[in-house]
């Protein structure tokens, strides 16, 4: 038996509407903890990370751990159908072959109940180690999403390079090229306004844009965005989302060849 | 001799795109009693039926029984060249095939001719019966298109069960299945955000979405919608036209055959 | 060395906006008096000329007269990576093959630059003759851009014609014809809402309403649009750009004949 009732529905419309483009089907993992699931994007280059921690939700009831395969586009076909001011509660019996999600409006004047097919799907739970990064950018999460689209714009790459001084996204197309920096910044109004920058050693490495804008997405779900870099590490590119848990998107950097000259370079 | 001011154009404006994607060609019927039409859609399944009241009109001069055969895409072209705050005139002089919309800015500073040359359309008046109705819902229009539109991404048809409690809404289709129920609801702020069911007899119908949506196409016309409902009778989508007359729909139910897997059931 | 600071960058995105699609490629000329363009349209039918004086730059600073030739939807593309409230500076070196576009955020936190490539574009610059005109009209841009819009839905030609009293703007298509009239209007309470009229003798002059629609993208630079016309002249759509310059449209009237029934008549 799982019923887990989300007052703050909006949050897995969104969190759906972060992932959904990238991965198709999905195992979500029920247990005691939390809300979870672990996914590569379809074509086998990014990895999505998603919790949702069992205190942010209202009522949390678990009996054991279940995991629930489901297609991503037809559960975000649903979820639309949900209000952004409902309630929203994930419910499956257990040896079910199904997940119900029900909205509850807040008059409760309206209620839904929506039922869709579980799905098997194979998946290999990766472990993916504590590290230690490089160079950690916290940013506006707007920001962020603008410079991916308007690189994009450009060329197909990002060079992503941090100093102490700020953080440098270049790119290189047919057209021209392309820097934008942005200086370190903590001194600003509105918290989720700084741009702060935490650096053991300068790094600079290269990501394809489609990807980046993909993780863009998430936007919706949090005024900031982390960037955690290591030369020798996929790139983490983090969504909190507001005292439950987080979406994180994984992305191994391009390696560079030194006379390609179509490819940026730093 | 035929002269219809409406100062309240965008009435007129928002009638035709409420009709326009269902009714290609139609005449529009002026007497002394009012402007009117009615009109099958073009798979000939649905019925609309329009009324716009002598009354409402500021100043309306109508000789003599007059029916005007419009293209109602080429007349909906035209209306949207006026502005939401213009008077609207309609003009026809006695024997010509033309009809001009005349559309008069709130400043007097802008006056505009449309001319359209009218169709001969043959139709047939049908005879609507008063009836009673087992059921007959009221409840917000905005509500209702929400729905019609939610239900359309799993399925494609819906079954509406009116019980004393409230209204169901239901679908089924591949990713699995839907029920939306609205309670009865009397007690609200505005009387337009109420759902408000009078029943005689319990009743629950089947009928294609996407005709259902096209009606909601009607949604700027009114607050509310009301839906009259009898198994033996072709369901009532009403419209009201603030003081002026209405807009209806008529859809007949689908026949539901039990051994349809593939068909919502209730 | 050139070196243009416009701190209100975003009257160079609208102006790219207003012509790059009308014209492809084209030759910026700098000189100590200003930035200035004059280009055909692809098909040779409509001039456009640009003047955007030194004095309305912040810094302004040019050694020798240069042209640069552009492509203008690639400086779209770059331009519409500033903000809107960005300060924008045009770059480039003596003999250089590219010019630079320098974006800084009003907090100075955020400094891109994007380096285009330049182009060798053949152009011969026209002399455009002071001319005395039959009429000019000076009406808001929206209300312009409006009527052009809604006659294109009737027609392909709109026929412009003056008097005393007010302007015309006619056309006719299949579905039938269209006639909008604007009256002089000096007593309005914002000036930008007036409509005004200088008239030394009537005039009626046809013209492609394709661009006319493709002039009206230079809206969102002014709140007024200035239409002078003679019958042996072609028209001049001009907007003004605030204490700077203008952007100008000119376009040759079509020749009516009498016996063409699908063109507008007067």
């Amino acid at each position: 038996m799982l019923e887990l009732r989300l007052v703050q529905g909006s949050l897995l419309k969104k969190v759906l509407e972060a992932i959904k483009d990238l991965v198709n089907d999905a195992n979500f993992d029920c247990s005691a903890t939390g809300f979870s699931l672990q996914a590569m994007d379809s074509s086998h280059v990014a990895l999505v990370a998603l919790l949702l921690r069992s205190e942010g939700f209202e009522h949390y009831r678990c009996d054991k751990n279940i995991s629930m395969g489901m297609n991503l586009g037809n559960m975000s076909k649903m979820l639309k159908c949900a209000g952004n001011d409902d309630i929203i509660t994930i419910k499956a019996d257990d040896g079910s072959d199904t997940v119900t999600f029900m909205f509850e409006s807040p008059t409760q004047d309206k209620i839904s109940d929506f039922e869709m097919k579980l799905m098997d799907i194979d998946s290999e739970h990766l472990g993916i180690p504590e590290a230690e990064y490089h160079a950690i950018v916290r940013m506006p999460s707007a920001e962020f999403a603008r410079i991916c689209k308007d690189l994009a714009s450009i060329g197909d790459t990002v060079v992503i390079s941090v100093t102490k001084e700020g953080v440098k996204f270049s790119t290189r197309g047919d057209i021209g090229t392309a820097n934008i920096v942005l200086r370190q910044n903590t001194t600003v109004d509105k918290p989720e306004e700084a741009t702060i920058i935490e650096m053991n050693e300068p790094v600079s490495l290269t990501f394809a844009l489609r990807y980046m804008n993909s993780f863009t997405k998430a936007t919706p779900l949090s005024n900031t965005v982390t960037i955690s870099l290591s030369s020798e590490l996929p790139v983490v590119v983090e969504y909190k989302i507001a005292e439950m848990g987080y979406v994180r998107f994984y992305l191994a950097p391009k390696i560079e060849e030194d006379e390609d000259e179509t490819k940026p370079q730093v």
